[in-house]
C-alpha cells in the first residue's frame, strides 16, 4: 500500500489552519495516532506541530526512517526524547494559544506538555479535528469502498458457515479469520474512551437482547464480566434471529455493518420489525441529501417506528434507548456526523455514515440492518452491497 | 464464568484503602474499565467511589441490573447521568484530596470531574493502583493458568498450519481463529496510551527485523502506514526464522508469549542466538526469587548477551534498543513489574511476568522466546508449557 498522497495531506493541513485562525488558536500539537495519520501520513511516534500559518513540523521520536518513508511532510526532525520539543518550539514567538486533543489525551501526558511549553495556554481542538475529518475526500471514499468490499464478503461467508448447534464464538472466529486474511488491520479504532471496541459479534436469539454498558444498542453478553460484550458460548438456534455485527478496518478505513440471519423461519413479530428496518432504510435513501439536518434522519426514523407501534424496541430496550440511528465512520468508528437527536448539523457532500435501524426484543433477540453511505451532490450512495434481506439459511 | 469472589474484592479494596491512608488521600474515583473490574467485579458504566475508610459506593449509569449481578459490592446506586455523583458526594465531608487515574483519564473527562467536585484537589493515584495490581492473588494466578493453556494450544497449532508460500497474515488469521474459539475475549488490553495493541503477529525472516513506533522490540511491518505493525503479505519462507508473538486474554487475564519456528534449518548465527535466549532463560529461572531486584533480571541478561558478543542485536536493533527484558501481565499486558534498567523494586511472591529475551537481526529476522512466570516463595514457576526449542516444521 502506498502512503497518503501529498496533496491530501496538504489540503487537510490547510483546512486545519483555517479553523485555527478562525478560532484564534496560534498553533496545535497533534499526538494521537489517528490524528497523526490523518494530518501527516504516519503514526511513527511523533509530535506534529502545526502553526496556524506556515510549515508544519513532524518531530519524530521513533522510528524516524519509517516516518520519512510514510509521511509526505517536508520537515521531519528526529528527537531523542519528548522534552526536545520544548527547545525546538521555544524559539518561536506568539504561541499563546496552543491547540491539543482534549478528548483523548490522558491527564499526565497533558501535564507534561504544559510543563514543556509554559508560555502557552492550551485549548481543546478536538471538535475542530472531528469536524475536519467528518468530510471525506474522494481519495478517502475510495479507501472506504475497498474496506466495504471485505465487509460484504464476510456477510456472504456467514451464510455458508452458520449451523445450528455451533457456538456464537465459533461462528465469529470463522468470520474474523476471513476478515483478517483479507486485510482487516486487527483493530477497529474507536475514539471514545473506555469502550473496549471489538469488531465482531454473532448473537443468536436472546443474546441479541442483552443490555450493555457501551454506546451501542446491540452488543451481546460476552463470556465474562471482565469483558461483558460480544459473542458467547450460546448455541446458534433454529427459527430465531441471528444478529451479526461486523466492522473492517482496511488501510485504516473502517466500514461497519449488520445483517440478520435465520436458519428456518422468523416469528412474525420479528419479521414485521425487520420489514420496518427496510422501510426506514428506503425512506432514508430518499430523503437524505446535502442540507438535511442530521438529526432529521433520527426523527423521521422515530416517526415510522411509532406509526408501526414498535417504539418500545427501537435502538435499545425501553429503559435504555439511544437517541441515534447512525454515526460517521472513517479512520475511527465513532466519527461525526451523529444521526442523532440534537445533532442539527446539515448533511454535506463527503460525509460517510453507518445507518443502523435496530430493534431489540428483550429475551427474544434483535433484528437489524446496518449499511454505510456516502453523501453525494444528489443524495446518498451505499458503499456496502451485500443482500439486505433476512438471510435465510437452508439446512443441507 | 462466575464473577470475582467477594473476598477477593474486599481484600483489594482494603489494600487500596491502606495505600490511600498512607498517602493522605481521602478517597478516590475509579472510572477506567480494567480498574473498575479489579476493584468492583464489573465494568458496567460506573463511578467507583472508595473512601480511605468505610464502604465503597458503586454509582452505575448503565447497565444497573448487570452491575448488580456481577459485582459483590454492597452499595450499588443507579445514577441517570454523571452529574448525579456531585449531589451524592457533596454531603460527604473531608474529601479534600481525591485520587484519580491520571495516566489514563482523558483531559476533558478529568475537567468534568473537577467541575462536579470543586471542593476536592485531585491527585494521581495510578502508581498506587499499579502497585496493588502488581501482586496477584492465588485466584488471579489460577485465571492466568487458564489463559496460558490456550496460549500453549495456539503455539502447538502453529506447527501444523505454517507452510512455505502462505502469507504471514493468512497464518495469523488461523491462529486468531483458534484463540477466539477457545475464549480469547477479542481484545488484549494495554494501559499505555496510543499503542494500538493487537494480540498476534506471524513474522517470516526480515519482517521480524522491522523497527517500530511501539514500546516493544519485535512487531513487524503490517500492511499499511495506517497500522504499521503486525503480520504482512510477506510469504512464509524456508530456512528463515518465523517469529510468532501471541497473547490470550481469557476472562480478563492476559498471557503473552513468543516462539520461533523454522521450516528447514536456521542459519548458524541465528541458531546460536536462539541458544543464548535459552541460556538467559535458564539462568533467570535459577536466580529469580523474592528479594532480587527486578532490574537485576535485565542486567544479568545483558551480561550474558555481552559475553556471547550479541549486544548489537538484543531487544531491538542497535539504534533502538529497549532496556528491558520483561513486563508484568494480568488484566493488562503492560503491568508492573518492569524487568528493566531502573526498576529496582524487588521481586515479590505473587508477581507475574512475561520474560522475553529477543534478538533482532536487521534484514534477516528475529529469534525470540517469551514465557510467563509467577514468583513463588522459592523462585519462579512457569505458566506456559509448550515446547521452547526452535519449532522445526517438517514438510510433508
Amino acid at each position: 500500500m502506498e502512503g497518503t498522497p501529498r496533496e491530501e495531506i496538504e489540503k487537510r493541513i490547510q483546512r486545519l489552519q483555517s479553523y485555527l485562525k478562525k478560532e484564534k488558536v496560534d498553533a496545535c500539537l497533534i499526538l494521537q495516532n489517528v490524528d497523526l495519520f490523518y494530518f501527516s501520513g504516519t503514526i511513527q511516534r511523533s509530535y506534529l506541530f502545526i502553526p496556524s500559518e506556515g510549515e508544519p513540523l513532524l518531530l519524530v521520536q521513533k522510528d524516524v526512517e519509517r516516518a520519512k518513508k510514510e509521511s509526505p511532510l517536508k520537515t521531519i526532525i528526529p528527537i531523542d526524547r519528548p522534552k526536545a520539543i520544548s527547545s525546538i518550539l521555544k524559539k518561536r514567538r506568539g504561541l499563546n494559544r496552543m491547540g491539543f486533543e482534549g478528548d483523548v489525551l490522558p491527564v499526565n501526558q497533558f501535564r507534561q506538555l504544559e510543563k514543556m511549553l509554559p508560555q502557552s495556554e492550551f485549548v481543546d481542538i478536538s471538535k475542530i479535528i472531528k469536524q475536519i475529518r467528518m468530510i471525506k475526500s474522494p481519495y478517502e471514499i475510495d479507501r472506504l469502498r475497498d474496506s466495504a468490499k471485505i465487509l460484504d464478503e464476510v456477510f456472504e461467508y456467514a451464510k455458508k458457515i452458520l449451523k445450528p448447534g455451533m457456538t456464537e464464538i465459533e461462528a465469529e472466529s470463522r468470520l474474523i479469520e476471513l476478515g483478517r486474511r483479507r486485510g482487516h488491520q486487527g483493530l477497529t479504532r474507536m475514539r471514545a474512551w473506555n469502550q473496549d471496541m471489538i469488531n465482531a459479534c454473532v448473537l443468536s436469539g436472546d443474546s441479541g437482547g442483552v443490555p450493555t454498558h457501551l454506546d451501542v444498542s446491540v452488543i451481546g453478553p460476552g463470556i465474562s464480566p471482565a469483558f461483558p460484550q460480544g459473542s458467547s458460548y450460546n448455541l446458534i438456534q433454529r427459527n430465531v434471529p441471528i444478529q451479526i455485527d461486523f466492522s473492517i478496518a482496511y488501510h485504516g478505513y473502517i466500514t461497519d455493518g449488520a445483517r440478520t440471519y435465520v436458519i428456518g423461519t422468523l416469528p412474525k413479530q420479528l419479521m414485521n420489525a425487520y420489514e420496518v428496518t427496510l422501510e426506514i432504510r428506503d425512506e432514508m435513501e430518499k430523503i437524505a441529501k446535502p442540507g438535511v439536518p442530521c438529526s432529521h434522519l433520527y426523527h423521521f426514523s422515530s416517526q415510522i417506528v411509532k406509526k408501526r407501534g414498535l417504539e418500545e424496541y427501537f435502538i435499545g430496550t425501553k429503559k435504555d434507548q439511544a437517541p441515534f440511528v447512525g454515526h460517521g465512520i472513517g479512520l475511527e468508528i465513532d466519527e461525526f456526523p451523529l444521526l442523532a437527536r440534537g445533532f442539527s448539523h446539515p448533511l454535506e457532500v463527503g460525509m460517510v455514515f453507518a445507518f443502523e435501524p435496530k430493534f431489540i426484543f428483550p429475551e427474544i433477540g434483535a433484528v437489524a440492518l446496518e449499511d454505510d453511505y456516502v453523501v453525494t451532490e444528489s443524495g446518498v450512495e451505499k458503499l456496502t452491497h451485500v443482500d439486505d434481506q433476512i438471510m435465510i439459511i437452508g439446512e443441507s
